[in-house]
């Protein structure tokens, strides 16, 4: 039964991080990707390309592809991960939905801190309607900061006076640099994988002295959402990031902006990782699916 | 385009009651099955059946039956309605799910005041789980105030010792008679069915002079929903009821439920029954019947 399941992966992660011991970051890169290298990924075709300056990666179902494209954001604190951290989650948009993704290779920090990554997901964006597609046709999708970005791009795009895109869909998102969420301190010492002293340290690499108290900071506590696309968040209750996607919600609502608020209690952060062994990842991912099925699909 | 759609249903509906008055309670029952039998109903065979003590509908649906039990309850202001009213919403359901549906006809009010409905809703589920079936096949679904009477029949059913239901789906469910939700006042003169005049005269016929002040009456205010099985809320943003949604969501996060509130913006008070006219219908119950299936699916 799933209740055992959500038991026996918060068992395998354990009481989580007891204390905060920041290490260089390129070990921590290389513990992300060793870490996310034992999530499964379904079977898809990848190629190599560029989306705006940047790298990216072309993720293509095997069998029929459905008109639509998902512009896929990785996440990592914004300065950990890749296309490749994030496969698992992609091809399991992939394989479901029957559309293509391109997962960006945006700019890290803390070598390109705020608002780079930003910048690097924008221009991917405006390469793609340059490109001739309708923006109607493309959807956002993105984990933790690539979930941040998936937000915070969108914003961007409309400040830049370009169309937003026709769907947002986001795992465990991070919408909020002054962490003022009261899950923060709610969720320390349940949520398995980070301490608010962890998150800390990874948001000033990204802020780089920069004040957190700016839209594209703190999109959960500062973000005017009016002329979003239909919006979908997913989170567990097990999470340090869990009022991050409650507050957003409460502004999309406001904004007269389409809005679920997908909830899974007593899993950790993008437990939709845990796909194959997590009834609620499948679960989770077949909602998402369908969600972007229906506004694509037009 | 669906907003065009959005803005035409808006439009049919026109600015809504400018005023309250008052009608016979059976001339409000002859009115409001008039307008329910304008809404489609799917395809399906039913028929005439009792379940505790009163009657209800077996929906089934023509093609193949999967396993499992949707226990309907209809909406109407706990005063008005039957199983026939909500045929569109519960065959929808059933046409999606291929799960067949049990729509009960519990008593109304004024005759029949708080707590007859639920009393009816309870005894309905004692009769599923004395047939035999497993209460984890078995997913409670209803609109309006039978929204209400799917979080209170739950409750009801823990209190008596009872297991609690799979699953949980509530269109804009009623959820608080005190009525303390911010948009009963801000959402007066956008919602298009209802004023808060209006609906504290129904409430008073529920009520017949009982105190809100109780679980059983305000579940968006006061119920302990520890225990609760999956629950999806789906609610309109055009609707005095909104935060009854909003704020039962909330409970259900701290109470480590897994819960989904899907709110559609610029849409009424149980705006799936527009299936077929407004994409937002049939994609809320597509939605809908995904959640019921995993959940009822083991």
């Amino acid at each position: 039964m799933s209740k055992a399941q959500r038991a026996t992966v918060a068992e395998a992660l354990g009481q989580g991080p007891q204390d905060f011991d920041p290490l260089p970051v390129e070990q921590m890169r290389s513990d992300f990707a060793e870490l996310m290298a034992q999530f499964p990924v379904p079977k898809v075709r990848t190629s190599d390309t560029v989306l705006g300056e940047r790298p990216a990666v072309l993720v293509e179902p095997e069998g029929e592809t459905r008109p639509g494209t998902i512009l896929y954001f990785h996440g990592g604190s914004f300065s950990l991960g890749s296309p490749r951290t994030a496969m698992g989650l992609t091809a399991s948009l992939v394989t479901r939905t029957g559309l293509r993704a391109l997962s960006l290779d945006y700019r890290l920090a803390p070598e390109h801190p705020f608002p780079a990554a930003i910048e690097d997901c924008l221009a991917a964006y405006r390469a793609l309607l340059d490109d001739g597609l309708r923006p109607e046709s493309v959807a956002f999708a993105g984990d933790s900061a690539g979930g941040g970005l998936t937000v915070t791009t969108a914003l961007a795009a409309k400040r830049a006076g370009m169309p937003v895109p026709g769907a947002i869909v986001a795992f465990s998102p991070g919408l909020d640099h002054t962490r003022s969420g009261a899950s923060m301190a709610g969720k320390a010492g349940i949520d398995p994988f980070f301490t608010p002293e962890g998150m800390a340290h990874s948001g000033d690499l990204y802020l780089a002295g920069q004040d957190p108290n700016q839209e594209l900071l703190a999109p959960a506590v500062l973000a005017d959402l009016t002329g979003f696309p239909p919006l979908l968040l997913q989170v567990g209750t097990n999470e340090l990031l869990l009022d991050d996607s409650v507050r957003l919600a409460e502004r999309a609502r406001n904004a007269e902006v389409d809005i679920i608020l997908d909830v899974t209690a007593g899993v950790p952060h993008v437990f939709q990782s845990f796909v194959g062994r997590l009834d609620e990842a499948d679960h989770a991912l077949d909602r998402a699916a369908l969600f972007l099925t229906q506004h694509l699909g037009a």
